[in-house]
């Protein structure tokens, strides 16, 4: 069957193949003030002008897709270390009601300890809790439920979560952290327990002191970069362990 | 500053946007004697003519990512019924030689037990094994790879594995297909033990005879679609638990 070959090749990309408009549009996770939130932008051009959407752009002729979500982050942030990856693709034909353009989704994780990161609250880029996010532009909503989805399952079985987290902190503000993202409480016990087996904190000489509360131990984290943890166990007791 | 908003902005898509090639992809897995493999095709036409490829296409102006992936795979494989997932996309601008070409990458799992696949076998496409995989044109060699990285990593909390497996099956030839996606052995005892109290297995009346071994019995699956199993506790066993 000739067919067969000559359907699975790729054809030439010469003026008969069809070209598309491809965006990378960034889900830009923080936690603030006991919420997690998401960075969103007011657009100011059509379609969706006046609406909220996440920063987005198109991809240059040159510029890897990582390139392309790192750009539109420092355009929105401006800051150095932000923690990035690519989310999902997505390509139904009438998701952008000008014209056809395929988007490559990603999400990124920033500790809103980062100055530069406070400063551009104020120049018209808002942080919107995730739970009561408005409508979005495009299938935006969509987009951030996906990065939403992928975020609670991620801290399972990586460090991830802890990109989100200031440099120094006590473990009832670590539990914190990970009850704020996945919307629900965690024994207290076996979250310590698991957390201090991994061996991926490392305690300091520092304690924190809050009212009339014994002074909390703060902690620090061994791994800057996000790891699997896979080898070691996992965080987040699961109902049935 | 105008230029965060402005920066932020999906531009129109008019004649000024830059439009790129975009493909689709798809590493096919199945297991057959014992070995984990991927469908391969033999190129016809530059670049890479007469080199190995994983199967691929163009997308087409009105179809959705998922859509050309299927039908890419369809015309290799004329068989219905296939589990599918975006994978990633690759982006780098010099991955193809001819012109840029932005890949979205999918993988499928199906079980070798439908006819269609094995007489496809014989048009041209051939099944290699994932540990001989020879050099493949374009970075198809990276996308295989990132691919089982995903398969082996989504075993452990989903039934994404038992796609790959026969109707009916014994507990030792459904380990064995676990050990061989993973690459590595299991221990026995637990490996029963998780996968019986998961309750997504069904015991049949029937059993299967070997040589003169006790004959063992058949299962077959309670749970015909992918889930995931994070409620209910993990499959594959990890080193600390």
């Amino acid at each position: 069957m000739d067919t067969t070959q000559n359907s699975s090749q790729l054809p030439s990309t010469d003026t008969s193949t069809t070209r598309h408009a491809v965006a990378v549009d960034v889900v830009l996770f923080v936690i603030d003030q006991g919420t997690l939130k998401v960075l969103l932008i007011r657009r100011n051009q059509a379609p969706y002008a006046g609406e909220w959407a996440i920063p987005g752009g198109m991809v240059k002729p040159q510029e890897s897709l990582d390139t392309a979500a790192l750009r539109v982050l420092q355009e929105e942030t401006h800051i150095g270390h932000i923690y990035l990856e690519q989310l999902y693709s997505f390509g139904e034909p009438n998701r952008d009601p000008r014209d056809r353009v395929i988007s490559v989704a990603y999400y990124a994780l920033v500790s809103l300890e980062q100055p530069e990161l406070r400063a551009q609250n104020q120049n018209g880029a808002v942080w919107s809790s995730v739970n009561t996010l408005p409508n979005l532009a495009f299938d935006h909503n969509r987009i951030v439920h996906y990065a939403l989805e992928r975020l609670r399952n991620k801290i399972n079985y990586t460090t991830l979560g802890f990109q989100l987290l200031p440099k120094v902190f006590t473990l009832t503000e670590l539990q914190g952290s990970y009850e704020i993202i996945l919307g629900r409480p965690l024994d207290k016990r076996n979250f310590r327990r698991k957390m201090l087996q991994l061996g991926i904190l490392k305690s300091t000489r520092q304690f924190k002191t809050s009212g009339r509360q014994r002074p909390a131990r703060l902690y620090t984290f061994a791994q800057p970069t996000v790891i699997r943890l896979q080898e070691k166990g996992i965080i987040v007791p699961f109902a049935a362990s």
